[in-house]
């Protein structure tokens, strides 16, 4: 395997780098002008998704203004449930909703697999694309919801606070929602199987409601089905280790040492726990991609500078780090806070990655 | 100082209960046929708050059902920012507003401090209406909402997702936010006080939304005030101890030991940390409360027995445990559920104090 040139797969390698490496999440999206526009020139939001050319514009976009170390595919996570017929579509401030959300049993055994190559082509097509754009500038990220985030869309009918539905299957028939996800399960690996044979170099599983179960349910319901994924991917491609990273956003610390033992390279951690912290309990097994909350860009440089100081601070000289934010970036943010961000990030960052190597050769100094 | 015969005060003091006391957030609510009938004769929520007699009676609707081990005031934790003058009123299913809420550093300057016997005098008189009628049967819970928490609801005028105004504010001005959240201090410490002297023999903090913040941020804005409240609170009241639980969904496990170091009596935990875990984290300095998911009372009575029994197995029997759900309880929760989980508790606890009362005889078994 060789060596990855790309700052990006080196610290998911937990190998050493020159600065660390930053991407953020939804980093295309609505805080970018030249993004509504393309947004408003396609028409909708799923038009925009489904159009490789338009997905693959837009994903783009961050790179031409920012100085990031990745691009993501730009699609929405729910083209599985949407592929598999339950009419996804979205209603202006309210969030993603299905026309046919799952009511029965019946409609959980009929789900259909979709093909990726057909049903999902234009997300494999979006990142040719992109790739084939990017001339290796930076690598790019294909993803997929879990089984657990997909599942709680597909029987709440969209976004929800409560949950009922899910959490009324998981506490009355949990049978019925493995076989949900067990389906979904499988119809993720072939996903981000596709989406790696199209050319995406790390696979990132976003994971947005498993924070919502207790650590019990949350290994039964979430993460024994990442897992199961992860071990049905293919690792390696083309002579390039593709890091697999796992964000379960409010997962907490008594998840983490579980989530590093699913066989992930890396844990997306979201800003409620302690880089230096979630290091200690999960030892050097993984990399770790975060977290700085996404509000701290509504604030002045100062306070950008403070936190991204802080984070690195926190996290250290240990290989291993990805900057990102905790969650999607607000639609709310100014690109000139974005480009702080990612400059400040490197500059720091260029001290702390010193000093590894300095450690690192320097055989007097004990880790 | 007298030793209690409630067993609610005698777990948060942590000394030994023949089985372990249980109470619900949100005890006194929707799911309940004859809250929604008083609510309906009081024709709206603001009503039934600010009606002394309708408040106490609501507050005791459930004990009339469950053999519950305690009484919480029925208030809102907004009641506050209401004396203060900003118009607090509610849209149907939308959750808290205010008609005036916080824009201007003017606006923090200006805020008076409500007299608790005057403005919020609605609130004590309940208490003393509910604890006449009790005759010491259950004690009763007096509460408030956080600074913090106050805080985000004034700045962003209602209930919302993003929490921009008060983050924003965070990172660009805050020393205007630490103005508010010390004003909202000495109105809380006054508020509870006042509590306390109607009646009240627990007093607790809820800071719903202190889990948003990072753990940084959570110490300075959030714990640190609610720190500055516990130690200006009478502690021992009539010769009674007055256990004080705080409570900060979301604060995961790195929070707890500094919760702990607050002076708190109890804390309060979300159902996303294990009980056991918790303790190992905060030794045996507080009681905790809490914590299973309200989700599991949409369940069959087979998988709320699980769960109760899991909770209970997790937290052994180490004296301190109190009952209670990770959150409020749901309006859609089914009433018999409830009176299940309130005997449940009830009776598979009582295994483990009489394991606690071995062990404490028992010199010959080590902890």
């Amino acid at each position: 395997m060789n060596l990855s040139p790309h700052r990006l797969i080196r610290a998911f390698c937990r190998q050493p780098v020159d600065r660390t490496p930053i991407w953020i999440m939804r980093q295309a999206g609505r805080y970018l002008p030249e993004y509504r526009a393309a947004r408003k020139k396609a028409g909708s939001f799923l038009t925009l998704c489904k159009t490789a050319e338009l997905a693959s514009e837009v994903s783009l976009q961050p790179l031409a203004r920012f100085d990031l170390d990745a691009v993501i595919i730009f699609t929405d996570i729910l083209t599985i449930p949407d592929a598999m017929g339950l009419g996804l579509y979205f209603v202006e401030g309210e969030g993603p909703k299905f026309a046919k959300p799952i009511k029965t049993a019946a409609d959980i055994r009929n789900l259909a697999i979709p093909d990726p190559m057909t049903e999902l082509r234009y997300v494999c097509d979006a990142i040719s694309l992109c790739r084939r754009e990017l001339r290796d500038k930076v690598p790019i990220i294909g993803f997929s919801g879990s089984p657990w985030t997909l599942a709680c869309y597909m029987l709440e009918g969209g976004s929800c606070r409560e949950f009922k539905q899910i959490k009324t299957m998981l506490y009355q028939q949990p049978s019925l929602l493995h076989q949900l996800l067990n389906t979904l399960t499988l119809a993720i690996i072939q996903y981000l199987n596709a989406q790696l044979a199209a050319g995406a170099q790390v696979l990132m599983i976003f994971d947005t409601w498993g924070g919502l179960l207790t650590p019990s349910a949350y290994q039964t319901f979430s993460l024994n089905y990442m897992k199961k994924i992860i071990s049905n991917l293919t690792r390696e491609y083309q002579q390039q280790k593709i890091p697999i990273v796992l964000f379960t956003k409010g997962a907490g610390l008594s998840s983490l040492q579980k989530m590093a033992d699913s066989g992930c390279d890396a844990i997306g951690l979201d800003w409620t726990v302690e880089l230096g912290e979630a290091r200690q309990y999960v030892g050097n097994q993984v990399a770790l991609q975060g977290n700085m909350d996404p509000a701290v860009l509504y604030g002045s440089e100062e306070y950008i500078r403070e936190e991204v100081s802080s984070i690195l601070h926190s996290y250290g000289s240990n290989p291993g780090h990805v900057f990102n934010l905790g969650h999607g970036i607000s639609p709310h943010t100014s690109t000139e806070n974005v480009k702080f961000l990612v400059d400040t990030v490197h500059t720091l960052s260029s001290y702390w990655h010193k000093k590894n190597s300095i450690e690192t050769n320097d055989t007097s100094i004990s880790n």
